[in-house]
Protein backbone atom coordinates (compact mmCIF):
# COMPACT_ATOMS: atom_id res chain seq x y z
CA UNK A 1 0.00 0.00 0.00
CA UNK A 2 1.20 3.24 -0.87
CA UNK A 3 2.10 5.81 1.63
CA UNK A 4 1.14 8.88 0.53
CA UNK A 5 -0.36 10.00 -2.36
CA UNK A 6 0.85 12.06 -5.59
CA UNK A 7 -1.06 15.10 -6.57
CA UNK A 8 -2.29 15.63 -9.77
CA UNK A 9 -4.03 18.39 -11.78
CA UNK A 10 -7.57 17.55 -10.33
CA UNK A 11 -6.51 16.54 -6.39
CA UNK A 12 -3.86 19.70 -5.57
CA UNK A 13 -5.92 21.55 -3.14
CA UNK A 14 -5.46 25.07 -4.21
CA UNK A 15 -7.53 27.31 -1.64
CA UNK A 16 -6.17 26.60 1.75
CA UNK A 17 -3.53 24.68 0.82
CA UNK A 18 -1.91 24.06 4.63
CA UNK A 19 -5.15 21.72 5.09
CA UNK A 20 -4.39 19.60 2.18
CA UNK A 21 -3.53 15.94 3.17
CA UNK A 22 -2.21 13.54 0.80
CA UNK A 23 -1.18 10.57 3.25
CA UNK A 24 -2.72 7.13 2.85
CA UNK A 25 -3.49 6.64 6.55
CA UNK A 26 -5.74 10.07 6.18
CA UNK A 27 -7.93 8.92 2.95
CA UNK A 28 -8.05 5.07 4.54
CA UNK A 29 -9.65 6.72 8.02
CA UNK A 30 -12.03 9.45 6.46
CA UNK A 31 -12.84 6.79 4.43
CA UNK A 32 -13.86 4.17 6.69
CA UNK A 33 -15.54 6.10 9.12
CA UNK A 34 -17.74 7.18 6.58
CA UNK A 35 -21.42 5.60 5.87
CA UNK A 36 -21.62 7.30 2.69
CA UNK A 37 -20.22 9.37 -0.17
CA UNK A 38 -21.43 11.15 -2.63
CA UNK A 39 -20.56 10.93 -6.13
CA UNK A 40 -20.64 13.20 -8.70
CA UNK A 41 -20.89 11.97 -12.41
CA UNK A 42 -22.26 13.50 -16.20
CA UNK A 43 -24.73 12.56 -18.51
CA UNK A 44 -27.06 13.97 -20.90
CA UNK A 45 -28.73 15.75 -18.63
CA UNK A 46 -25.76 17.16 -16.89
CA UNK A 47 -24.22 17.11 -13.99
CA UNK A 48 -25.18 14.55 -10.95
CA UNK A 49 -24.56 14.36 -7.21
CA UNK A 50 -25.68 11.13 -5.59
CA UNK A 51 -25.49 9.99 -2.38
CA UNK A 52 -25.07 6.60 -1.53
CA UNK A 53 -23.39 3.74 0.78
CA UNK A 54 -19.91 3.44 0.91
CA UNK A 55 -17.01 1.19 1.75
CA UNK A 56 -13.49 -0.29 1.24
CA UNK A 57 -11.43 -2.81 0.66
CA UNK A 58 -8.00 -2.47 0.44
CA UNK A 59 -7.75 0.49 -2.39
CA UNK A 60 -10.90 0.59 -3.51
CA UNK A 61 -14.27 2.56 -2.23
CA UNK A 62 -17.34 0.50 -3.42
CA UNK A 63 -20.54 1.22 -3.85
CA UNK A 64 -23.35 -0.89 -5.16
CA UNK A 65 -27.42 -0.44 -6.27
CA UNK A 66 -29.83 -1.85 -8.44
CA UNK A 67 -28.38 -2.88 -12.23
CA UNK A 68 -31.10 -0.49 -13.15
CA UNK A 69 -30.59 2.63 -10.79
CA UNK A 70 -29.10 5.75 -13.63
CA UNK A 71 -26.14 6.32 -11.19
CA UNK A 72 -25.62 2.33 -10.92
CA UNK A 73 -26.06 1.94 -14.98
CA UNK A 74 -23.87 5.19 -15.70
CA UNK A 75 -21.11 4.52 -13.63
CA UNK A 76 -20.61 1.02 -14.82
CA UNK A 77 -19.97 2.11 -18.47
CA UNK A 78 -17.23 3.88 -17.08
CA UNK A 79 -17.43 7.42 -17.08
CA UNK A 80 -15.30 9.76 -14.96
CA UNK A 81 -16.44 9.89 -11.60
CA UNK A 82 -15.78 12.37 -8.11
CA UNK A 83 -16.31 10.83 -5.11
CA UNK A 84 -16.00 12.94 -2.02
CA UNK A 85 -16.58 12.21 1.67
CA UNK A 86 -16.93 14.87 4.26
CA UNK A 87 -17.11 14.36 7.83
CA UNK A 88 -18.11 17.96 9.28
CA UNK A 89 -16.34 18.00 13.35
CA UNK A 90 -17.48 21.30 14.26
CA UNK A 91 -18.35 25.39 13.79
CA UNK A 92 -14.90 27.56 14.27
CA UNK A 93 -15.93 30.89 15.61
CA UNK A 94 -13.68 33.31 15.27
CA UNK A 95 -13.71 37.28 16.52
CA UNK A 96 -13.76 38.83 12.89
CA UNK A 97 -17.04 37.40 10.75
CA UNK A 98 -14.45 36.75 7.83
CA UNK A 99 -12.23 34.26 9.96
CA UNK A 100 -15.12 31.91 10.81
CA UNK A 101 -14.26 28.48 9.31
CA UNK A 102 -15.36 24.85 10.10
CA UNK A 103 -13.81 21.77 11.31
CA UNK A 104 -13.64 19.22 8.78
CA UNK A 105 -12.23 16.08 7.33
CA UNK A 106 -12.91 15.16 3.77
CA UNK A 107 -11.58 12.58 0.83
CA UNK A 108 -11.86 13.51 -2.61
CA UNK A 109 -11.37 10.47 -5.38
CA UNK A 110 -11.23 10.83 -8.94
CA UNK A 111 -11.58 8.00 -11.58
CA UNK A 112 -13.93 5.60 -13.25
CA UNK A 113 -15.70 2.47 -11.50
CA UNK A 114 -15.21 -0.70 -12.73
CA UNK A 115 -17.59 -3.43 -11.92
CA UNK A 116 -17.05 -6.40 -9.24
CA UNK A 117 -18.26 -9.39 -11.67
CA UNK A 118 -17.32 -12.62 -10.22
CA UNK A 119 -19.91 -14.08 -7.97
CA UNK A 120 -17.74 -15.25 -5.24
CA UNK A 121 -16.00 -11.53 -5.02
CA UNK A 122 -19.35 -9.83 -5.11
CA UNK A 123 -20.64 -12.30 -2.25
CA UNK A 124 -17.07 -11.30 -0.37
CA UNK A 125 -17.36 -7.69 -1.19
CA UNK A 126 -21.28 -7.74 0.55
CA UNK A 127 -20.19 -9.67 3.40
CA UNK A 128 -17.47 -6.64 3.77
CA UNK A 129 -19.83 -4.37 3.86
CA UNK A 130 -22.30 -6.08 6.51
CA UNK A 131 -19.25 -6.62 8.48
CA UNK A 132 -18.58 -2.64 8.75
CA UNK A 133 -22.31 -2.02 9.15
CA UNK A 134 -22.30 -5.10 12.32
CA UNK A 135 -19.57 -7.38 13.06
CA UNK A 136 -20.58 -10.44 13.06
CA UNK A 137 -24.34 -10.39 11.39
CA UNK A 138 -23.34 -11.86 7.97
CA UNK A 139 -23.79 -15.43 9.38
CA UNK A 140 -27.06 -14.20 11.41
CA UNK A 141 -28.97 -12.90 8.17
CA UNK A 142 -30.23 -14.48 5.28
CA UNK A 143 -27.25 -13.96 2.53
CA UNK A 144 -28.46 -12.85 -0.74
CA UNK A 145 -29.60 -15.64 -3.39
CA UNK A 146 -28.28 -16.14 -6.75
CA UNK A 147 -31.27 -13.79 -8.24
CA UNK A 148 -30.41 -11.04 -5.52
CA UNK A 149 -26.91 -10.97 -6.77
CA UNK A 150 -27.66 -10.98 -10.39
CA UNK A 151 -30.09 -7.72 -10.21
CA UNK A 152 -26.96 -6.02 -8.29
CA UNK A 153 -24.04 -4.26 -9.39
CA UNK A 154 -21.20 -4.25 -7.35
CA UNK A 155 -18.71 -1.29 -8.58
CA UNK A 156 -15.16 0.11 -6.91
CA UNK A 157 -13.13 2.93 -7.47
CA UNK A 158 -9.28 2.83 -7.45
CA UNK A 159 -7.87 5.23 -4.33
CA UNK A 160 -5.29 6.02 -6.99
CA UNK A 161 -5.81 9.66 -7.79
CA UNK A 162 -7.06 10.98 -4.46
CA UNK A 163 -6.36 13.65 -1.83
CA UNK A 164 -8.07 14.82 1.40
CA UNK A 165 -8.50 18.18 3.67
CA UNK A 166 -8.53 18.56 6.79
CA UNK A 167 -8.88 21.26 9.54
CA UNK A 168 -9.20 21.06 13.20
CA UNK A 169 -8.28 23.19 16.32
CA UNK A 170 -9.49 26.95 17.42
CA UNK A 171 -10.16 29.58 15.44
CA UNK A 172 -7.00 31.59 14.06
CA UNK A 173 -7.78 35.71 14.26
CA UNK A 174 -5.96 38.52 12.85
CA UNK A 175 -3.65 40.32 15.79
CA UNK A 176 -5.62 43.54 15.08
CA UNK A 177 -8.90 41.63 15.86
CA UNK A 178 -7.99 39.86 19.44
CA UNK A 179 -9.64 42.65 21.26
CA UNK A 180 -12.74 42.03 20.11
CA UNK A 181 -15.32 40.85 22.80
CA UNK A 182 -16.98 38.40 20.93
CA UNK A 183 -16.82 34.58 22.39
CA UNK A 184 -14.02 32.47 19.88
CA UNK A 185 -13.84 29.00 20.24
CA UNK A 186 -15.11 25.46 18.52
CA UNK A 187 -18.92 24.42 18.64
CA UNK A 188 -17.58 20.48 17.97
CA UNK A 189 -20.71 18.31 16.63
CA UNK A 190 -20.10 14.41 15.42
CA UNK A 191 -22.45 11.60 14.55
CA UNK A 192 -23.30 10.25 17.09
CA UNK A 193 -25.53 6.61 17.54
CA UNK A 194 -28.59 6.88 19.49
CA UNK A 195 -30.64 4.03 20.91
CA UNK A 196 -31.37 1.14 18.77
CA UNK A 197 -35.45 0.70 18.03
CA UNK A 198 -35.41 -3.05 17.40
CA UNK A 199 -38.36 -4.16 15.00
CA UNK A 200 -42.12 -4.84 16.57
CA UNK A 201 -41.37 -8.31 16.38
CA UNK A 202 -37.95 -9.45 17.74
CA UNK A 203 -38.40 -11.25 21.42
CA UNK A 204 -34.69 -12.55 21.58
CA UNK A 205 -32.09 -10.69 23.48
CA UNK A 206 -30.03 -8.08 21.59
CA UNK A 207 -26.84 -9.39 20.21
CA UNK A 208 -23.64 -7.47 20.71
CA UNK A 209 -23.44 -4.98 17.84
CA UNK A 210 -26.84 -3.70 18.85
CA UNK A 211 -26.12 -3.18 23.10
CA UNK A 212 -22.71 -1.84 21.67
CA UNK A 213 -24.59 0.77 19.56
CA UNK A 214 -25.73 4.15 21.27
CA UNK A 215 -23.34 3.81 24.71
CA UNK B 1 -43.91 30.04 -2.22
CA UNK B 2 -44.90 27.30 -4.20
CA UNK B 3 -46.27 23.99 -2.27
CA UNK B 4 -44.60 21.01 -4.17
CA UNK B 5 -42.24 20.90 -7.20
CA UNK B 6 -42.96 19.37 -10.45
CA UNK B 7 -40.64 16.44 -11.26
CA UNK B 8 -38.41 17.25 -14.15
CA UNK B 9 -36.16 14.84 -16.39
CA UNK B 10 -33.20 14.85 -13.80
CA UNK B 11 -35.36 15.71 -10.62
CA UNK B 12 -38.05 12.65 -11.28
CA UNK B 13 -36.68 9.82 -8.31
CA UNK B 14 -36.46 6.41 -9.78
CA UNK B 15 -34.87 4.03 -7.87
CA UNK B 16 -37.60 3.47 -4.65
CA UNK B 17 -39.86 6.22 -6.41
CA UNK B 18 -41.94 5.79 -2.74
CA UNK B 19 -39.29 7.56 -1.29
CA UNK B 20 -39.58 10.88 -3.24
CA UNK B 21 -40.89 13.59 -1.53
CA UNK B 22 -41.70 16.66 -3.92
CA UNK B 23 -42.85 18.78 -1.57
CA UNK B 24 -41.63 22.45 -0.52
CA UNK B 25 -41.80 21.99 3.32
CA UNK B 26 -39.07 19.18 3.11
CA UNK B 27 -36.99 20.98 0.78
CA UNK B 28 -36.62 23.89 3.16
CA UNK B 29 -36.43 21.52 6.19
CA UNK B 30 -33.70 19.22 5.08
CA UNK B 31 -31.59 22.36 3.89
CA UNK B 32 -32.35 24.03 6.79
CA UNK B 33 -30.88 21.28 8.94
CA UNK B 34 -27.30 21.25 7.12
CA UNK B 35 -24.28 23.11 7.60
CA UNK B 36 -22.67 21.71 4.14
CA UNK B 37 -24.00 20.80 0.54
CA UNK B 38 -22.28 18.97 -1.66
CA UNK B 39 -21.74 20.60 -5.21
CA UNK B 40 -21.07 18.90 -8.33
CA UNK B 41 -20.06 20.71 -11.60
CA UNK B 42 -17.58 20.30 -14.36
CA UNK B 43 -14.84 21.55 -16.45
CA UNK B 44 -12.00 20.94 -18.48
CA UNK B 45 -10.34 18.77 -15.74
CA UNK B 46 -13.91 16.82 -15.89
CA UNK B 47 -17.02 16.08 -13.00
CA UNK B 48 -15.77 17.67 -9.59
CA UNK B 49 -17.79 17.19 -6.33
CA UNK B 50 -16.89 19.59 -3.48
CA UNK B 51 -18.31 20.41 -0.20
CA UNK B 52 -19.11 23.73 1.20
CA UNK B 53 -21.04 25.82 3.74
CA UNK B 54 -24.57 26.26 2.52
CA UNK B 55 -27.90 28.25 3.94
CA UNK B 56 -30.69 29.35 2.39
CA UNK B 57 -32.93 32.28 1.72
CA UNK B 58 -36.22 32.48 0.56
CA UNK B 59 -36.07 30.22 -2.28
CA UNK B 60 -33.06 30.13 -2.47
CA UNK B 61 -29.46 27.93 -1.53
CA UNK B 62 -26.50 29.95 -1.38
CA UNK B 63 -22.57 29.26 -0.50
CA UNK B 64 -19.83 31.89 -0.88
CA UNK B 65 -16.12 31.85 -1.03
CA UNK B 66 -12.50 33.14 -1.81
CA UNK B 67 -12.94 35.19 -5.69
CA UNK B 68 -9.97 32.82 -6.29
CA UNK B 69 -11.32 29.86 -5.22
CA UNK B 70 -11.89 27.33 -8.53
CA UNK B 71 -15.59 26.37 -7.48
CA UNK B 72 -16.59 29.56 -7.02
CA UNK B 73 -15.10 30.57 -9.45
CA UNK B 74 -16.63 28.25 -12.37
CA UNK B 75 -20.43 28.33 -10.44
CA UNK B 76 -19.80 32.27 -10.75
CA UNK B 77 -19.62 31.82 -14.48
CA UNK B 78 -23.15 29.96 -14.56
CA UNK B 79 -21.70 26.36 -15.58
CA UNK B 80 -24.65 24.08 -14.44
CA UNK B 81 -24.31 22.32 -11.12
CA UNK B 82 -25.97 20.38 -8.68
CA UNK B 83 -26.24 20.52 -5.15
CA UNK B 84 -26.50 17.84 -2.43
CA UNK B 85 -27.61 17.51 0.79
CA UNK B 86 -27.77 13.98 2.77
CA UNK B 87 -28.52 13.80 6.54
CA UNK B 88 -28.23 10.02 7.55
CA UNK B 89 -30.47 9.10 10.39
CA UNK B 90 -30.06 5.60 11.09
CA UNK B 91 -28.70 1.77 9.53
CA UNK B 92 -32.17 -0.02 8.94
CA UNK B 93 -31.08 -4.16 9.40
CA UNK B 94 -33.78 -6.54 8.01
CA UNK B 95 -33.61 -10.30 8.34
CA UNK B 96 -32.25 -10.49 4.82
CA UNK B 97 -28.76 -9.21 3.45
CA UNK B 98 -30.47 -7.47 0.41
CA UNK B 99 -33.45 -5.77 2.32
CA UNK B 100 -30.92 -3.84 4.35
CA UNK B 101 -31.24 0.13 4.02
CA UNK B 102 -30.34 3.28 5.43
CA UNK B 103 -32.51 5.84 7.36
CA UNK B 104 -31.73 9.24 5.43
CA UNK B 105 -32.96 12.88 4.33
CA UNK B 106 -31.97 14.32 1.25
CA UNK B 107 -32.24 16.81 -1.20
CA UNK B 108 -31.00 17.66 -4.52
CA UNK B 109 -31.06 20.54 -6.84
CA UNK B 110 -30.10 21.44 -10.12
CA UNK B 111 -29.28 24.92 -11.81
CA UNK B 112 -26.91 27.14 -12.17
CA UNK B 113 -25.61 29.74 -9.36
CA UNK B 114 -25.73 33.40 -10.17
CA UNK B 115 -23.57 35.99 -8.05
CA UNK B 116 -25.31 38.62 -5.18
CA UNK B 117 -23.11 41.49 -6.00
CA UNK B 118 -24.60 44.52 -4.27
CA UNK B 119 -22.76 45.15 -1.38
CA UNK B 120 -25.68 45.44 0.65
CA UNK B 121 -27.37 42.23 -0.50
CA UNK B 122 -24.06 40.79 0.26
CA UNK B 123 -24.02 41.59 4.03
CA UNK B 124 -27.60 41.19 4.30
CA UNK B 125 -26.69 37.23 3.22
CA UNK B 126 -23.28 37.03 5.29
CA UNK B 127 -25.38 38.10 8.38
CA UNK B 128 -28.21 35.66 7.47
CA UNK B 129 -24.87 32.78 7.79
CA UNK B 130 -23.42 34.30 10.81
CA UNK B 131 -27.42 34.14 12.50
CA UNK B 132 -27.84 30.47 11.04
CA UNK B 133 -24.49 29.40 12.84
CA UNK B 134 -25.16 31.31 16.28
CA UNK B 135 -28.33 33.62 16.71
CA UNK B 136 -27.26 36.73 18.19
CA UNK B 137 -23.70 36.65 17.26
CA UNK B 138 -23.31 38.41 14.36
CA UNK B 139 -23.69 42.09 16.50
CA UNK B 140 -20.62 41.04 18.52
CA UNK B 141 -18.24 39.86 15.78
CA UNK B 142 -16.22 42.54 13.72
CA UNK B 143 -18.06 42.11 10.54
CA UNK B 144 -16.36 42.34 6.74
CA UNK B 145 -14.39 45.30 6.00
CA UNK B 146 -15.09 46.86 1.92
CA UNK B 147 -11.82 45.04 1.09
CA UNK B 148 -13.45 41.69 2.58
CA UNK B 149 -16.55 41.44 1.22
CA UNK B 150 -14.53 42.45 -2.20
CA UNK B 151 -12.25 39.82 -1.98
CA UNK B 152 -15.33 37.56 -1.18
CA UNK B 153 -18.52 35.35 -3.78
CA UNK B 154 -21.78 35.14 -2.50
CA UNK B 155 -23.52 32.59 -4.87
CA UNK B 156 -27.05 31.37 -4.81
CA UNK B 157 -28.84 29.04 -6.84
CA UNK B 158 -33.12 28.93 -7.37
CA UNK B 159 -34.74 25.68 -5.73
CA UNK B 160 -37.06 26.05 -8.27
CA UNK B 161 -35.19 21.95 -9.93
CA UNK B 162 -35.18 20.18 -7.08
CA UNK B 163 -36.57 17.23 -5.11
CA UNK B 164 -36.13 15.18 -1.93
CA UNK B 165 -35.82 11.38 -1.04
CA UNK B 166 -37.05 10.41 2.56
CA UNK B 167 -36.68 6.88 4.26
CA UNK B 168 -37.65 6.32 7.77
CA UNK B 169 -39.14 3.64 9.97
CA UNK B 170 -38.41 -0.25 10.56
CA UNK B 171 -36.86 -2.41 8.26
CA UNK B 172 -39.28 -4.28 5.43
CA UNK B 173 -38.56 -7.84 5.18
CA UNK B 174 -40.47 -10.34 3.03
CA UNK B 175 -43.12 -12.50 4.30
CA UNK B 176 -40.75 -15.42 3.65
CA UNK B 177 -37.62 -13.90 5.94
CA UNK B 178 -39.21 -13.46 9.30
CA UNK B 179 -38.84 -16.51 10.72
CA UNK B 180 -35.36 -15.57 10.29
CA UNK B 181 -33.53 -14.92 13.76
CA UNK B 182 -31.63 -12.04 12.76
CA UNK B 183 -32.01 -8.79 14.82
CA UNK B 184 -34.07 -6.67 13.19
CA UNK B 185 -34.69 -2.79 13.44
CA UNK B 186 -32.69 0.56 13.01
CA UNK B 187 -29.59 1.71 14.40
CA UNK B 188 -30.31 5.40 14.54
CA UNK B 189 -27.88 8.05 14.59
CA UNK B 190 -27.38 11.80 14.81
CA UNK B 191 -25.40 15.00 13.81
CA UNK B 192 -25.13 15.90 17.34
CA UNK B 193 -23.32 19.19 19.33
CA UNK B 194 -20.26 17.81 21.47
CA UNK B 195 -18.86 20.55 24.56
CA UNK B 196 -18.02 24.07 23.43
CA UNK B 197 -14.27 24.26 23.00
CA UNK B 198 -13.50 27.90 23.91
CA UNK B 199 -10.10 29.45 22.75
CA UNK B 200 -7.92 29.99 25.27
CA UNK B 201 -8.19 33.84 25.68
CA UNK B 202 -11.65 34.06 26.47
CA UNK B 203 -12.27 34.96 29.89
CA UNK B 204 -16.01 36.71 30.08
CA UNK B 205 -19.51 34.56 30.61
CA UNK B 206 -20.02 32.46 27.65
CA UNK B 207 -23.18 33.79 25.14
CA UNK B 208 -26.46 32.20 25.28
CA UNK B 209 -26.14 30.53 21.46
CA UNK B 210 -22.85 28.73 23.63
CA UNK B 211 -24.45 27.76 26.81
CA UNK B 212 -27.00 26.05 24.50
CA UNK B 213 -24.61 24.19 22.27
CA UNK B 214 -24.29 20.29 23.42
CA UNK B 215 -26.88 21.00 26.16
Amino acid sequence: MIQSLAATERTRVRRVPENADYSQATLLAVIDAAWLCHVAFADANGTHCMPTVCWREGDYLYVHGSNGGRLIKLLALGVQACVTITHLDGLVLARSAFSHSMNYRSAIVYGVFESVDDEAAKRASMAALMEKIAPGRHSEVRTGSVKEFNATTILRISLAEAACKVRSGPPVDDEQDMGIAAWAGVLPMALRPLAPVPDAQWTLPDPAYVSAWGR
